[in-house]
């Protein structure tokens, strides 16, 4: 089925205590891409400035990433930059500079209105809005969100989540959208917002999946390698909708196997800087890992 | 097979956001005893003062646990109180008494240093190191520590942990022994140490078990009733050690089952004050939230 994905592309500078890069392809939907095209072709809508590098282009492009939805727009890719504390559980944002992306006006291809999966990366809900609004029927939607626009847009998130099937956050985010602390509370009134599954992200912690009827979790791949953390969440909803999307039937089934699927591309992309990882895995990588994933959750 | 615990018992006065309680019988070997005793008989060392109540002494010996090792010392009996956070993620201690437990040697009776099974509850490594020395040749010894102990008596720490099959500590504690802020890298730290199975408890995020050939991990059993969470941890390794002894044998399947158990008796354990729920929930509640809990995890 086809999967279309809106969101940023950046440039960015991270600092982690394993080292520091310079200018390497980031975004939100750079990682999701990556992530989802492991399982399936990806639709990708995003904005880039006049210096993206041919080869970055390129590189989607290799990996069955449509890019005519990419606009290349007049001045610079959206740059940032950040510093990982020394256990990697916070981290500074050093700089922020939206450039092209701060005017982005998501401009969904004609041909790409029917896509029947849908991904939302981190956005303003405005904005998000504005692509379901070109999209005809998608049988599933799925919106992230983050911290700042719950608290600046409220009322355009709660309006959007009435309109998408799923919604994915991490665990602060699920305590400060519904003032609740505990976790398993925070998810059942994330679910009276209006979507049918909710997937909480905890990072190392693993990630919780909440419906109506039933809720699942997962913990996260034990890696002992962590590299750099910049991506995962978008890496872990890559492999999720990318497998959803590459199978096609969005049973519980299905999604119990998605979430350790994203749990999977998720582990890979922490490895290594940027995309560098996720760039280079191999399908047999990715499949092995499941498989020793399943060993360390399998009861 | 016979299960043996030695730790603490004591009187406390608990605040939580949903309530406070003077006095209620508490410590970790009560805790690990109402825990354990759904799934076998328990022999209990353990010290109380005069004002021990006779309801209390009933109330174990009413589910099976073996108090000929109860030592009933001149004096008060332990008494601790806490206060938890609104969160429930931190507790200010507000007082400790220890009374009788503080000048507590633990003497094993002496038909009960055969036991095959023997948890050393929380306590100084050299008083927990004073019981192995009674017992004659345990099958399976697990130990519990606390970041005093790290702190205080390393030494003592580093040689018991040569001498027991199984460690069982939090992240934060296991974090601070080996100076490792990964996780699965701490945990590959502290089977180097001796243990054979290492057990990291992290609250609400679930447990790791770490082994030379195998790793393994369970989310929390998602609650939304957390009352009082404390003897949480006391009360997962009473579910976890009680489920061996009661099986008798340590396989890769029956940790993996004993973890679960040891969840779902926490579980049950946090709903209410001190020890109400573990004290009047049936072995046939233990199951069926064993099954629920299945349900949540299986892949």
């Amino acid at each position: 089925m086809s999967l279309l994905v809106v969101g940023s592309i950046a440039y960015d500078s991270i600092k982690t205590p394993h080292g520091s890069r310079e200018d390497c392809l980031g975004g939100s939907s750079t990682y999701f891409c990556l992530a989802a095209s492991f399982f399936s072709p990806v639709r990708l809508v995003s904005v880039v400035g006049e210096d993206f590098r041919d080869e970055d282009m390129a590189l989607l492009q290799s990996h069955g990433i449509a890019t005519e939805g990419l606009e290349v727009a007049a001045g610079k890719t959206f740059r940032w930059g950040g510093e990982y504390s020394a256990d990697m559980n916070t981290r500074d944002t050093l700089f922020t500079e939206l450039n092209t992306f701060g005017s982005f006006e998501p401009k969904v291809p004609a041909d790409w209105r029917d896509s029947h999966f849908v991904f939302l990366a981190n956005g303003h809900p405005s904005v998000q809005a504005s692509v379901l609004d070109q999209c005809s029927k998608p049988d599933f939607v799925v919106v992230d969100t983050m911290d700042l626009w719950i608290q600046t847009a409220k009322d355009e998130l709660m309006a959007l989540l009435q309109r998408v099937d799923g919604l994915v956050l991490n665990d602060e985010e699920a305590k400060l959208l519904t003032g609740e602390y505990n976790l398993i509370s925070a998810g059942n009134a994330l679910l009276e917002m209006g979507p049918k599954i909710v997937m909480v992200k905890k990072g190392e912690h693993g990630c919780f999946l909440f419906n109506q009827y039933f809720q699942f979790a997962l913990p996260a791949y034990p890696t002992s390698t962590v590299v750099d953390p910049t991506g995962a969440g978008d890496s872990f909803a890559g492999g999720f909708m990318g497998y959803l999307a590459g199978n096609g039937r969005v049973s519980l089934h299905n999604l119990k196997k998605a979430m350790a699927y994203g749990t999977v591309t998720a582990s890979l992309n922490v490895e290594s800087f940027g995309t560098d990882r996720l760039s280079t895995a191999s399908r047999d990588l990715v499949d092995g890992r499941f498989e020793e994933f399943l060993q360390f959750v399998t009861f």
